[in-house]
């Protein structure tokens, strides 16, 4: 049996949890609260859990899995590193790749291998009661190792992206993951909360239809890990933004001057584009 | 038994004949090409239809529904108002209502009426092979009359949005319903075309999650009918993509500056309102 250690049970640390358990493994926690690890053995989720990080229980996991927001998860490899075990591997959730991973291989040195790793999922609800793991069951997951890593470190990301069944599992250079994400996934954030940010909707709700909902979802968004994310992919995500704000622009400017076929390129043009996403 | 005549049967017009010969009315069409009035007659969508718009078959019809693109209803109404019967009452499926209202009800002066409705659904496919009167069960219908209009005519185009079954049925002034529609549905449908025309994204594909599949979906878009109808609303419009425009640029600056407080203050405001549409 496998033991592993999830750091922090929230929703996507009790999602690992749970898959992870019902795959045979022997599932540990670390919670900051109590009330997350008290709640997560009465449901089975996981076998043992602590709100005490100290060095007799961290230091008899060989492998980790931090599951924390960027900023603490390298709070706790700077102040705790010490703890883990020699030849332990370790692997993570942040959403963002190329500065948490220099910074987390650099502070580690060998004695420790970290095997980045970014679960594409997520719901708008928080903690480890909301946690499932069929959230992954649709999802991407994408490991991207440096020269640092080990096949042996790689493998380990790869098994846990089999266990928990996501969809696709893919390896890609950090740089290439955060240019990736600034584009899918952090620009529509930043689409969405503009939107709903542009006025005051609410009497608008009765004439919504399913594409102001679709576009609009993402924007009830959790501001602490978001800002962070943002911040620490600043320069892909301006860049993005930069671009999409242009060519809104340009859009714009196409109306206003009536240039009928500069505006109906522009559609035909994402039409067929949009067609390889069907 | 009801007898009524849509003009252009297409995804709407099929839609709207499919609906109303299943609740008992008599159905008959025009379009432009003997070929879906065929299929129409074949499937018993319509009752009976022709690809001649003349006036011994027009003049028999107390009831007619425009569904054409917005250009040639106005073109249709120049052309061959006398052909329709003194006192008739004419509606339409039109996107935007006030410069189409303002058009056709001066071109019709009193002899018929005109009501004008909106019903806001649709699909990505074109044609009365697609049609289904089912896209009507989970959206909007909108009434926009003027003071041309008479309790007789509204009560027209009430009777058709009960009949196919809408969510709801609402009842605004022109105006007002450009600028909601400018804002929910013109705005985000900009806002889809931008960011499928920022990159080829094709390689992306295998990393998309739900969030930028939902976003785009709207990307996929007729440019014919939607060029004719953004710039038949220009002016709101214009000004709904000028505040998303201010908006997100405020975003792209904050982020910038790294200024988490304001950051996070955007996107509290655009998670409060979200939760509206729920």
């Amino acid at each position: 049996m496998e033991k592993v250690l999830i750091v922090g049970l929230g929703l996507i640390g009790g999602s690992y949890a749970k898959g992870l358990t019902k795959n045979g493994y022997e599932v540990y926690a670390y919670n900051r609260t109590k009330e997350a690890i008290d709640y997560a053995k009465e449901n089975k989720i996981i076998l043992d859990g602590t709100d005490k990080f100290d060095k007799d229980f961290v230091c008899q996991f060989d492998r980790i899995i931090f599951s924390l927001y960027p900023k603490i998860f390298i709070e706790y490899i700077k102040k705790y590193k010490n703890y883990i075990k020699d030849g332990a591997i370790i692997s993570d959730v942040t959403g963002v790749k190329e500065s948490i991973v220099t910074e987390i291989q650099s502070e580690l040195d060998d004695r420790v291998e970290f095997i980045p790793a970014h679960p594409m999922a997520g719901r708008e609800v928080y903690g480890v009661k909301n946690s499932d793991e069929n959230i992954f069951m649709n999802a991407n997951y994408i490991i991207t190792p440096t020269e640092r890593n080990t096949e042996k470190g790689i493998a380990f990301a790869k098994e846990i992206g089999e266990k928990l069944r996501f969809r696709k599992i893919s390896v890609l250079a950090p740089k290439e993951h955060d240019e990736m994400i600034a584009f899918l996934s952090q620009l529509t954030h930043c689409i969405a909360v503009s939107l709903m940010a542009c006025k005051d909707s609410e009497y608008l709700v009765d004439y919504t239809g399913d594409s102001f909902r679709d576009l609009t979802r993402i924007a009830s968004i959790n501001e602490d890990m978001w800002t962070e994310l943002f911040l620490m992919n600043k320069k892909a995500l301006i860049k993005e933004m930069n671009s999409f704000i242009d060519k809104i622009t340009e859009l714009r400017d196409d109306i206003y001057n009536n240039d009928e076929e500069k505006i109906k390129a522009m559609m035909r043009l994402s039409t067929a584009r949009r067609k390889f996403f069907n």
